[in-house]
């Protein structure tokens, strides 16, 4: 019996979910509008989709998608919502990202059976695991190399995102790194622009976190953002490990799985997986995907650090949603190969946020990057640092904020500046 | 005075809309959620996003998407829509498609502001068509390679779409270019998958066409699927190539912009772009990409063919926007290279779309796909073909369809066959 692989979806449809669900499976395989005359039965039985569950959810009164048929003349004006899932023989496809994704997540999403159809989540056999290699740094391989352990990486952004020319930039990083920081990443927005050239900004920003590592033993991370192109990407990536640089960042989105593949292979530091673009794919709530279906693939492909926003964030997203996404990435792909991720908390973060990012997360295998949580502190870069470890370790060892700042004059401070 | 891009947008948004449009120019370049001290007034001059204008829609009573800032206390229960077009200066980020999706289309789509934002349209200086090539084949490499000049393209695809082997996949290619098609494509579902392998297939499909061709001087053009990581890509197009094969195939979501742009500059054959998983991208009407900006970037990248969907299709998208889908193809995206792409119609076809479709497009430079609508015309596959020849003939003579199935009999079978 063949390998299969399963993808979950929530749906939503003015039919009978039974049979929209079977729509799904059909046109994701051998099936399609209308019979064929060569969809034998024995064809079907070794390469149709299969519907492996479905559980009916609550119904809505209006339709989360426009376009899709309408409940029918007579029946009630209702749209149930359903948990699906189906399955598929790995025999079509073969252990191959792109086709993945062009099965579980391609056409379906435009079926007129469906007022709302989301992807949550997917389940590989293990010859993935022998394809694709995962991420090849992860929690443990990034913390070797920021020489940081028993807490979390406190990181911070160049601000502002766009504009510093490269000397302007590894000024920021030393003023940075003086400060005690372990993390620093490029905007977005910087990858290789004239204003501000790629290899001259690593010469420049490496220079300094060298003079500085030559004195405390300890370099600090930064993520170069080499978003481009694939050959620009290797030669970037090259530039950056000939500079004793310890991270390289891309824009998954930007790039695409292809891409991400081969930087993944080639490779030899830690991925900072950036998911700008991410909104357009989950926003609307029964359309798109989950981050747990999305970032497996990118583990797989070898992404080392996934973004996931911030408790209490300045984005849209729930707290709720922000937690459930970091928790998927500890959450092992295969059990031979878990490929876990290591997450990045961040969006209008500040000390207040570490207690229950701890507390939710039961773990301190993370980033945790502030930009006005760290910068603005009145105390300056190095007091915002300081303010930012105490209180993770506050939160590590079940301390009240607040106690803590009696005996922290710079968590005070941060306390008194950014206030709840 | 250096070069700016620029991109329209819709948008929604309880507050004030000139507030919330200045909100994501600085979030997309220089600014950020606080004021951050090296944001000087000469910075934001050189680098800054600027809001180019801003025109008030209509009002809505409830937010289209969930997550955003609500009215303020007091104010009325309504979210204004607007369209802006923000501008960037290209010194930033450098004539990069990576990038330059990094920037339209990255963070924005989450910003608190808004209950609805869709990138409608993007606008690139010369220097995007200097480091781009575009479609190297188009509509005029396309009828060349497959000897169709002066109507539609008629095409069809592999059905079953998965479950067909490689002789079983060139018996039915065999039937219908014996049935005189044009063009013939492989499911998106159907790539390398160990039930069909992509390079097999490729040798038998085109032994089949090279028979034909050689008989009637005119090469079936049959689209290979060779969605896959990069290596295999170059791989399997060389291998096409070897074999005589005139057009590859890729999913443009599954491979990614990078992916694309690396095809794009290797590849000696027309691209067919594949757009499934668009609906995840486009199917909310306040939320993602519209078809002209997404495609404008593939067009660059390098494909020749895009699909558009189909007039009463069988998906959920309208007729008026699968022609502003199929018209934005041919609107030049530079004066000196207008890099205009084939649109692909195709979902739920007959011969009854032919005149709709001429006298909505104003062109017969389309590729013209169905299945069932070929496929299982009462007289076989040619009638099949010979009904949709004529159905075109018609539309393009200005001649109703029912007159000329008075002289056509394939045609009038079609007709009967299909009801409207």
């Amino acid at each position: 019996m063949t390998e299969r692989f399963t993808a979950d979806y929530l749906i939503e449809t003015a039919g009978d979910p039974a049979r929209a669900a079977e729509t799904m499976a059909g046109e994701q395989s051998s099936g399609t509008f209308v019979a064929v005359p060569g969809e034998t039965a024995e064809l079907k039985a070794r390469f149709a989709a299969r519907v492996e569950s479905l559980e009916l959810l609550d119904t809505v009164d209006s339709p989360s998608l426009p376009g899709a048929a309408l409940p029918k003349a007579g029946a009630p004006k209702r749209w149930q919502q359903a948990r699906v899932r189906l399955s598929w023989p790995l025999d079509v496809i073969g252990p191959s990202l792109p086709n993945l994704v062009a099965t579980i997540a391609g056409n379906l999403f435009e079926l007129k059976d469906f007022s709302g159809l989301r992807l949550m989540d997917v389940t590989l056999p293990p010859a993935f695991a022998l394809r694709y290699a995962g991420p090849r740094f992860g929690v443990p391989g990034t913390r070797q190399l920021a020489g940081v352990s028993g807490r979390p990486l406190i990181g911070t952004i160049i601000k502002p995102s766009v504009g510093l020319d490269p000397d302007q930039t590894a000024g920021f990083v030393d003023e940075l790194v003086t400060g005690g920081i372990d993390f620093i990443k490029d905007d977005e927005l910087q990858s290789d622009g004239p204003a501000c050239p790629f290899e001259m900004r690593v010469d420049r920003v490496m220079a300094v976190i060298e003079r500085h590592a030559d004195r405390t033993g300890r370099r600090a991370m930064f993520a170069f953002n080499l978003t481009g192109e694939f050959d620009e990407m290797r030669r970037r990536h090259d530039h950056v490990l000939a500079r004793g640089g310890t991270c390289i960042m891309a824009s998954l989105n930007s790039i695409g799985l292809a891409g991400m593949i081969e930087l993944g292979r080639h490779s030899q530091l830690p991925i900072h997986g950036h998911r700008n673009g991410w909104g357009a794919l989950t926003r609307a709530p029964m359309l798109g995907w989950a981050f747990p279906a999305w970032s497996k693939l990118w583990r797989l492909a070898g992404v080392d650090h996934l973004h996931v926003n911030g408790l209490q964030n300045k984005f849209t997203e729930s707290d709720e949603s922000v937690i459930a996404s970091a928790r998927s990435l500890g959450e092992p792909l295969f059990s031979s190969h878990p490929m876990t991720a290591m997450p990045v908390f961040s969006s209008g973060q500040t000390v207040r946020q570490a207690a229950g990012t701890y507390a939710a997360l039961g773990s301190a295998d993370l980033i945790h990057a502030a930009g006005g949580g760290i910068l603005a502190h009145p105390g300056g870069i190095a007091a915002g640092v300081e303010a930012f470890r105490a209180a993770w370790d506050a939160a590590m060892a079940g301390m009240p904020l607040e106690r803590k700042a009696e005996i922290n004059p710079a968590l005070a401070a941060a306390l008194r500046a950014y206030s709840g």
